[in-house]
């Protein structure tokens, strides 16, 4: 094993998302923990300890609020059952109310179960970045994909939680839901296509819509920071997201312009114009399948759990442009 | 008119793209000029002026090489045959060649036409930026756009080449095309369907595919900036573009994940695994038609200007990643 | 000559400064022009000419405001008097009103000489940047300094009567002064130290010290970006500074706790305090001496005009902080 | 208590250093850990532990490699026999091997004593960052300093052994000595003034000079981010560093341009030219001292511990421009 120092050419900062509102990410599935740390968060706030508790759950498929909870149980994994998420605060906070100093915390890696992927270490699955890593770092964490494992995302939902309080201080509402699984768009009929995929030993796509209201007039910058271009970055940054779309989108593409013109997706020249900004996400179905041998436990509908990582990259983007 | 120091909170960075190859752009339509500062070009590069001049007449829709320039002509506006588009190098280049230090060039707005746009001066065109700008800096430059004017892209361009002149010595290479006008997908129909919506007074979008080969395998970061996150925010910066997928994107929603995990989009968990790399861009009919009354001069279907744009910026993320 | 793009590995973002007001600085001395760009400056800001006017004319030795002319006018070569330093406005401002929009701007260089500097292509001078810019870019603009002359910091000065303006609407003054020529600190004999050394055909160093008041309680960040740390980011930048220091300093080396308490400095844990920040900065004497021989137009004393550009960066530092 | 979010515009990214090699500090000096994250350290690098172990050591006082321990021993307090310092590696690292991840760490506080530092809930030390961070934030963390605490640099001495490994790699050393305490510069004799001070219930400042070797020709960027700038930068960012010079500094500003060419100070430009880089830092006394009734424990010259925190910001500052 060699240090790439001297090979690489990459080393730009990667692990941070925003330059006011700064989130910086770490930690592998199957290490000591993952976690995060929170800059630009102003002095003064309680954070909800509350809010972030049922989104965790959100993301790890436990939920009792959801709408379809009966139907979408059928998408998500075993997995979810045994993972706790409890978040602990290193810094940052003072008997619950923020210090304006940076917010460390972090979330233990409790369900280790090395055996479970111990074949890993001398495999690359499809559709997964094992192989890109080992390249790219000429060496890597292979123990549930590590780095690359989208239990990254649950401390993106930790720090989301944090913007969207902030963000409602201002008035700003998130909300985020699954439209479309496969080709079907009627949500009464998810959970049954998702069974029949996993039934199949299969895995299927899906579409989050997600619909922003109360962003102040003039949010967002003009020419490469424009607000659709900072929500595009966002979501794209999230596991399996293959596309983004806003306003007419890639639907409207048979629109002509006396039609177009009147949507206006929230956002003109980069910048809010103060209605509803409403987007779209696609989620490619996770590559690990059974059908293809591939051991461990995966959700049949990955863009389930995506639904408030959505939320959470969001609010960060906004408060990003906003703090 | 009052100084916006006091209750602005977006004075972030607003007009440099990337931070290794870093272009920072300027200039209204119909100011003095538009223009741009290229930091982070290595030192050494004779520049190719002809590719320049080359990519500046694909921009303005007077290139002699596209392959279907008789169909495309009828997209095109009038304002094409007066553009001529001169830079004029100001520094960071000596005797045609980088010198490692900042390059400054412009390009002089040569056709100022105000009296095309006084009008403008007190009305706000649906679809475009006019209001937004208004209320976000209590001013602005009413002439053709000013800042919000496509014209920018003309710099974009510029330092688009550049970047390009720099993958090529690393074996990369960009290509975009227009593949769908409408709901039109058959090239040899894309000149018949912009001719009708201009003889409507109306406009029509587009999609933009781009394909990048020999991106070195490692290339992109695994978190947030993501290879497709960084490319996203690229081209969703773009005028007029509405949305960004690769891979299965949102056409192979209805892909099941044992089929989805033939098509690897060239990216894996956010960084390149050597494969060609392809995205789209959907760009929305322009918002100027002249069934709506809106005087001066437009294009019938912008996407056909915007594939050299595309390409531009897809250089400079690559880059700026490699830099 | 070959591309440094495989081999150089320090292709950061170098040219710019600041990252919430940014100034981004381009040119060499004998090129076509000097300039820069300006992001994050407010709409709606008349900007002040006649302050431009009167601040390059400090730079360039001119000033007919110097409280102690007749004595500094040895010290500043004969370079002066044909340096107009005429600033052309490229965009961001229309009517002589800031748009909010990226500002940007040139000074042509009208007095190239190149026959001067000719000898320079093939030599390095001593104490100048000469030779490390070789062995970096391996190519230089050799023409009178090209990017290294301190030429570059007219644009610094322009740059800076913006953030002096802007900081002006907060009550924030800025003032700098020469205290210190050599040993001398009595500023009745700067002339006459400065002359002395002129016709020895030598140079001396100085010390500018600058004051600040009116800075808002709370500016400054505690940890990295402390108030200091910016200021002394800021005045390192400068051509010939070799040393910052606030407070108590280098000189109260000698105090004991006890006494040394009682200075401020005006910040406290990298934070402003409220009261007047006072700070140094030590400049060496001009490398280009006639006694080495060095041909061209040199300064005995490059610390006086320095003076207006410890002015300007203190300007951006604090406009950059409170942006 | 309120929320500054809506009134407060200092919200920029500040507790991160540098932009390739990163290191974002977070930790309260009595809450439940400091520590920090390190992104930007390329793959493969077995980190020394027992070097770490060794400058930590030296950070609290306890090396046993100090030249002058038994001299020293005076100016450190009772602090150091409790401080352990144990690191914990959260992420990044497996086998001690780095992953090219991002590296968490954290030093728990286990050396809790609140009740020394109660009476600070509601007074603030002359001299320390109390007032203004309750005027900053309107909250702080008041037991022992919190965020502002010079156990915040412990972290900066773990990351800066990083740093400092792989400068070794590239044949890069890094040593910094106390050159000076008060008026004293013999030091043999510091122990003697440290002493004396102590008895006195009072506390002094000290001079830290700081050589690198081995920096290669053409390290540092020539306009804003020179080599000399950035170390200055690092520097001033220490608590209680009032001062920086490199070369002929404020020392040498009796020298003449003739005599002062012959000092390079190993930079022209901003660009290291391959000779040996020595600057000077200077601390002031701590403001905490017996004589005006300040309890807790106390140095009597910061200085001392300081000298590990030089070399590992040092470390930082190369690394981030040659990463």
């Amino acid at each position: 094993m060699h240090c790439h120092f001297f090979t690489t050419k990459w080393l730009i900062k990667m692990n941070s998302f925003g330059n006011r509102f700064v989130f910086t990410s770490f930690g592998e599935s199957h290490g000591r923990a993952i976690g995060g740390v929170l800059d630009g968060v102003p002095a003064g706030l309680t954070i909800d300890m509350s809010l972030i508790r049922r989104e965790l759950d959100r993301r790890s498929g436990r939920s009792s609020e959801s709408p379809a909870k009966e139907n979408f149980a059928a998408g998500v994994s075993q997995r979810a059952k045994r993972e706790t998420d409890e978040v602990e605060w290193l810094s940052g906070v003072m008997d619950g109310v923020t210090l304006g100093t940076p917010i460390a915390f972090i979330i233990r890696n409790q369900d280790a179960r090395p055996e479970d992927y111990e074949w890993l270490q001398h495999n690359y699955r499809a559709g997964h970045a094992d192989w890109t890593y080992q390249q790219k770092y000429g060496i890597r964490d292979w123990r549930g994909g590590g780095r690359a494992s989208a239990r990254e995302t649950a401390g993106r939902v930790v720090a989301g939680c944090i913007a969207k309080q902030l963000l409602r201080l201002k008035g700003i509402q998130i909300h985020a839901d699954l439209v479309q699984v496969g080709n079907e768009t009627d949500p009464n009929r998810f959970g049954e296509v998702i069974r029949t995929v996993q039934t199949e030993g299969d895995s299927i796509g899906g579409i989050v819509r997600c619909t922003i209201t109360g962003v102040p007039i003039g949010t967002g910058e003009p020419i490469f920071n424009k607000l659709q271009a900072e929500l595009a970055f966002a979501m794209m940054s999230i596991n399996a997201c293959k596309g983004f779309d806003y306003g007419t989108g890639f639907e409207g593409i048979g629109l002509k312009g006396s039609e177009a013109n009147l949507i206006s997706g929230g956002i003109a020249g980069g910048i809010a114009d103060g209605s509803p900004i409403t987007f779209r996400c696609v989620f490619k179905p996770t590559p690990s399948i059974a059908k293809m041998g591939v051991k461990g436990r995966h959700d049949a509908c990955v863009a389930i759990r995506a639904v408030p990582v959505v939320e959470a990259m969001a609010a960060m983007a906004l408060s990003n442009l906003l703090g």
